[in-house]
């Protein structure tokens, strides 16, 4: 079923994926999800946020319904599953639903989260924060694109109206529980050799952005004495991190770098870098930034922080039960965000199933997950749903 | 006389130029050049490569002229001197050799070379590379902008042919002498208390491009034992090209980098970094260069390489009498490439005339000469084409 899918927003000469939100490629995968919700009969809402809902039933405050789904953005350069295995697996679990004959006492919904991977503006899940009223709309509103569009701009450019987005008690009060199938973007299920496994946590994680400002200057003429050049603390900047994570036992990471103004001729006038920084504690991943902070010669910014997610007991007990077959599926903590690690900080009933990630590489075109495996994922998500519906 | 250029091309962020070769903003200091051109009733000619000649008098095989000029264009962010004194000062002491009532025994020329600062595809002085054959056509035609356009598809946007780009003897034998005006990009004259001075040498320099490869993976989940990020070994670079330009006595410079694919949350694929590298000697610039590369892992491939420039003596000292009025101007070394150092290498008479720099930055915003020091420098050239012309 990814099928369809496959050359939607696809780089020929890497074969990764670059689907930011709003943009064409994005638009199509939209538009896909409203054909597939169609065809089942299923209500399709969007909600302010651009958050789309396919609903089997009709959910209301008083008889919220079981949801699942994911995203359908990717990160630049991704791989095929991460986000739309877990649409496409709602879509198909749905379909075993029907096929079993079940009649589900509460509605069922299919979720399209926007903007999950945050590509584009730099803050990630920024669909499920908005609903949740984890990101304000005015900070939204102020983010600006590698092109300098605002997200106002290319919601406009979609014939979106951005003045309304933000905080949507009414959509919220639909989802009595919220269940994401995803691909396994390590090799835990490896490990324990099983297709499929449950979330106990999502590690915190956080984005900070470090400017180094020096002086452009002439790369010929200028001697090493006269220099500030801000390249040289960056790059001490990236080894530090890199000690620090391990002493912290977390983990650091340099992935996104702009040079300003970037001539191969000049010492440059500014290095921008962003860290991401994740790990099991909260205290460990401040202390690695705190340290960082003191160490570099440059103006940090936090620019996201989400907390740690742990999953709702009760609801995972039950999940591993029903979704592992005979024997109980295993419970696997994560470093990776997710949608429904902000729905479960927002106190949405939340849970997790992740397939099998045979290589564990993950936000690359190397990205994989085998067609048995996603199977025994969609058969675990349709058992769990017809559990939840009862 | 910068006044009507002091607009074009510059962003109003940070009053830097941003002045691509084959750009609108290059467009128009064109149009300016072929208008001043007009205006002195000098006759126009532009050559198989873009670059631009203005005639007084009418030059051939057998009775070259005396040439001086600049370039207009820009690196990225640069400041308004780098090239545009040059040419500017070239028309202002053709009107102070009329109003001195001078008539040349030889025709005099005032150009304009096409990029100059390689800011566009990567490889500098490529007007004059390509009229002396220094630069093969078809390396040329093969370069991309970062748009991914190459030459020809700039070119013809222009309304240039492309198909003839090349070693251009016929042009080449109307140059009898060319003697190129720039503002220093070092603090040489400063030192001397001069306002102008004279090149005695452009160091050797080149520009190579490291590619260091790893594997796009995700930010979160991948342990750092597991991880292949090439952004620290492309860190180590950084740090290790400092330390060997200082041991070795040459300056190294890393100016532009590109992260693939770029994104906050994964793990980069590829780390592409420029290294600019010069020195007095070219065994020490060549020495660096092969222990970074010794101690990299990465892709390493020379994109250009300019051996140290000589300027001939006897017209060197020659400028030096007639440019520094009452006492021989200072003569010079430069870490900076010019046109002239490319005519020089080709076997043209070549001969510099540097104006001076307060602070020595050059290539920024902040790049400046005083309005006394740039007419010291119109009355020195102008004495200069005097003497030559005769």
């Amino acid at each position: 079923m990814l099928e369809p899918l496959a050359h939607v927003g696809r780089d020929p000469a890497t074969g990764g994926y670059v689907r930011d939100a709003w943009s064409p490629a994005d638009l199509e995968l939209r538009e896909w999800f409203t054909g597939e919700a169609a065809r089942r009969g299923l209500g399709l809402r969007e909600d302010r946020n651009g958050n789309l809902w396919g609903w089997w039933g009709e959910p209301s405050p008083r008889r919220p319904g079981v949801v699942t789904g994911s995203h359908l953005d990717s990160v630049r350069q991704g791989g095929a599953y991460d986000g739309p295995l877990g649409v496409v697996s709602a879509f198909a679990a749905l379909d075993l639903l029907k096929a079993r004959g079940v009649t589900p006492a509460v509605p069922v919904g299919v979720a399209c989260f926007t903007d999950e991977e945050g590509a584009r503006f730099g803050v990630p899940c920024m669909g499920s924060r908005l609903l949740t009223g984890l990101l304000e709309p005015e900070r939204a509103l102020g983010l600006k694109d590698d092109d300098g569009d605002t997200l106002a701009d290319v919601m406009a450019g979609a014939g979106r109206e951005h003045r309304t987005i933000g905080r949507d008690d009414e959509t919220l009060a639909m989802i009595g529980t919220f269940v994401e199938l995803h691909v396994e973007q390590g090799r835990g299920l490896v490990t324990e050799g099983r297709p499929v496994g449950v979330a106990r946590a999502i590690w915190p994680h956080g984005r900070w952005r470090f400017d180094f400002r020096g002086r452009a200057d002439h790369a010929g003429t200028t001697r090493l004495a006269d220099r500030d050049d801000p390249m040289v603390p960056f790059a001490r900047m990236v080894l530090a991190a890199r000690e620090l994570a391990a002493r912290h036992g977390v983990v650091a990471t340099v992935g996104k770098v702009r040079v300003s103004p970037g001539n191969a001729n000049a010492i440059p006038g500014l290095v921008s870098a962003w860290l991401d920084a994740r790990g099991a504690g909260e205290a460990a991943v401040r202390a690695l930034v705190a340290d960082l902070t003191a160490e570099a010669p440059a103006d940090v910014r936090e620019e996201s922080w989400t907390p740690v997610v742990d999953f709702d007991v009760a609801l995972r007990d039950r999940l591993a039960r029903v979704a592992g077959g005979d024997t109980p599926a295993p419970i696997l903590a994560t470093g990776a965000g997710h949608d429904a690690g902000i729905l479960a900080t927002a106190g949405v009933p939340s849970a997790m199933v992740f397939v099998r990630n045979p290589t564990g590489v993950s936000h690359s075109p190397d990205e994989h997950a085998e067609r048995a495996d996603c199977e025994a994922g969609v058969v675990a998500l349709a058992n769990v749903l017809e559990d939840l519906c009862r």
